[in-house]
């Protein structure tokens, strides 16, 4: 399970393409910490976009989604010589395990996972498809395949984590050991408002704004930021709690006594949203540029993601098969086939040598 | 989806072991019968009995079921030189292509299917377990992995083959034309009745005279079985219709004359049942007779029987990889990992090169 005496995570996203900075502050920058400390794999998790999100016209925009988010990866400092960045849908392995771990969990369980509503509603879908409400199996298969003993997530996916311990509970119960029972990890951020200070950042609310974003385009979409709505002219003392503006301050501006000095000023009406947004737009900007010049830097060396994509994944393919194999026999099954196979060879080269 | 301009069949079996009448005459000899005029497919579906049975004690099992099974598909005159027998899980493909066959249907519309709520219930389970209400989104892929456009079920499976249709449909529609709509093909002899007169010919049930049985097993088992339960002496008329010694003397016995003379005598009392039952241990002998001898030489070819399904399975696998291409081209997946694989290759003998 260890390498190195490395404990395994597993963690990883949809492929939406080009990462913003909820993602930065929610995960990304955990991920640069861990991967020190851990031996992780980061799953560009395509098949399970699929779940919602089947159309073609969806299923097109992955290539180059997959491209933007792993420039991201390593634009923030993900390191492939460290970590294993692989494509869900390149190691097949998964859904042979998960096929087996469907049943190994009842139909009821699913559903009272609150997530997978949720993701049906959000999906606009009348009635739950039978991915959708397999999707934590499909998850938990994700995790046990590397046998990751730790799994890095957001509060809504926390229900999951569980999931899968329970999964691999009973398959180690019925068929002996073969799982770990991964443990979770909440990252200490949460999730980041938009700058629409209305709901969590996120691309498809256009309240996002990215890290490839350039500075014209941030200093634009800081300057279109909602703040204290009841602060009608500088001279208004403003709120400076839940305020999207002082939040990104708090998070990307690294000189403390201005971020300070900013609020002090803010709540007894001594400044003007302008000088506070111009402010934290250097801030953004001072953060995204070697963000920017590495993204830029791997950007220009043609085929250097889809090499660390495509070792990954080869990488993780060999995993995948090694904790298969481990399951097919603890369960098993593979000694069906293995036994058939076998014979028949040793049939025919008796054969061959006969005539 | 032809070869030779034949069509495809796909059809098959759980491996429960040695096969009894009534899967002979339910589906065997019918199978015997569409090898010549269609390409078939025979599946052991080794998967599926996970749905009901996961527990390592009938996993165990299923080496030598599987085995006993294609040996007695053999001695009814299932041609490997003609048809394709193959061991499901030995082809992994199929476990990708279910998974991508999910996402196309609804939880309500397979919760529909009448027959996965019996199998639950003669599985006593209490909760449904995910796996077992995927089951017909399995058996789809399962259909649809050699492209089959006739299935040859029994009436329990005909909603099944229904919902592949389904799927083939909205497969084809979102993605393009890659899967026929399979037409089922309803046998016209529905099941055989036990020995005991009051179920369908189960090996669990304990009223199946196996096909692999001696001549002196089924003399014992025919001077068994229920009769007319109000014919207390051989002077009493007795009932014919759904008496299953006569039921088995019109699908076994070749001497039209003799049953219809023992029919005869048996309304007026004036026949007994042991002279009946010798009759049919006679006949039942004689019909399974042939199969014996077969089964026995088949036997004694030491690996024969792995032959016939190694090289079936190898056989299937090529189909599998072929349709599952093209499944994954047709929704446009199969580009994502292409245009990298290809892209990290070319990048890699550059560098080479230029080393």
């Amino acid at each position: 399970m260890d390498n190195n005496g490395k404990k395994r995570i597993l963690t990883g996203d949809r492929p939406t393409g080009r990462l913003h900075l909820g993602h930065y502050v929610g995960s990304i920058a955990n991920r640069v910490r861990l991967q020190d400390e851990y031996e992780c794999f980061f799953i560009i998790a395509d098949l399970h976009t699929l779940t919602t999100k089947p159309e073609k016209e969806h299923i097109e925009e992955l290539a180059d989604n997959v491209r933007q988010m792993v420039l991201d990866y390593l634009a923030c400092g993900i390191d492939p010589a460290k970590s294993t960045i692989y494509l869900q849908s390149a190691v097949p392995e998964v859904t042979e395990l998960a096929l087996f771990f469907n049943d190994l969990v009842s139909v009821p369980r699913l559903q009272r996972i609150p997530s997978i509503k949720e993701m049906a509603k959000n999906a606009n879908l009348s009635e739950l498809p039978f991915g959708l409400l397999g999707y934590p199996v499909l998850q938990a298969a994700d995790i046990l395949m590397p046998r990751a003993t730790l799994v890095p997530v957001g509060k809504d996916n926390e229900s999951h984590v569980e999931l899968t311990r329970e999964i691999a509970k009973r398959f180690n119960f019925m068929y002996g050991d073969v799982f770990p029972l991964p443990e979770v990890m909440v990252s200490d951020f949460g999730s980041l408002v938009g700058t629409d200070g209305q709901a969590k950042m996120s691309k498809s609310l256009n309240n996002a704004i990215f890290l490839s974003d350039d500075e014209k385009t941030v200093q634009k979409k800081v300057n279109g930021m909602f703040t204290d709505p009841n602060r009608t002219s500088a001279d208004v003392p403003g709120r400076v709690e839940g305020n999207p503006v002082f939040i990104y301050h708090d998070a990307f501006n690294p000189n403390k006594e201005e971020v300070e000095d900013l609020k002090a000023r803010y709540k007894t009406g001594k400044v003007g949203d302008v000088e506070v947004k111009q402010k934290l737009a250097v801030a953004l900007n001072n953060f995204l540029n070697p963000i920017r010049e590495r993204r830029s830097h791997f950007e220009k060396q043609s085929g250097y993601v889809d090499e660390v994509i495509y070792n990954g994944t080869l990488r993780m393919r060999e995993e995948a098969r090694e904790t298969l194999s481990l399951a097919k026999k603890a369960m098993g099954l593979s000694s069906v086939w293995n036994r058939i196979s076998r014979k028949a060879e040793e049939t025919r080269k008796k054969r061959e040598k006969g005539e």
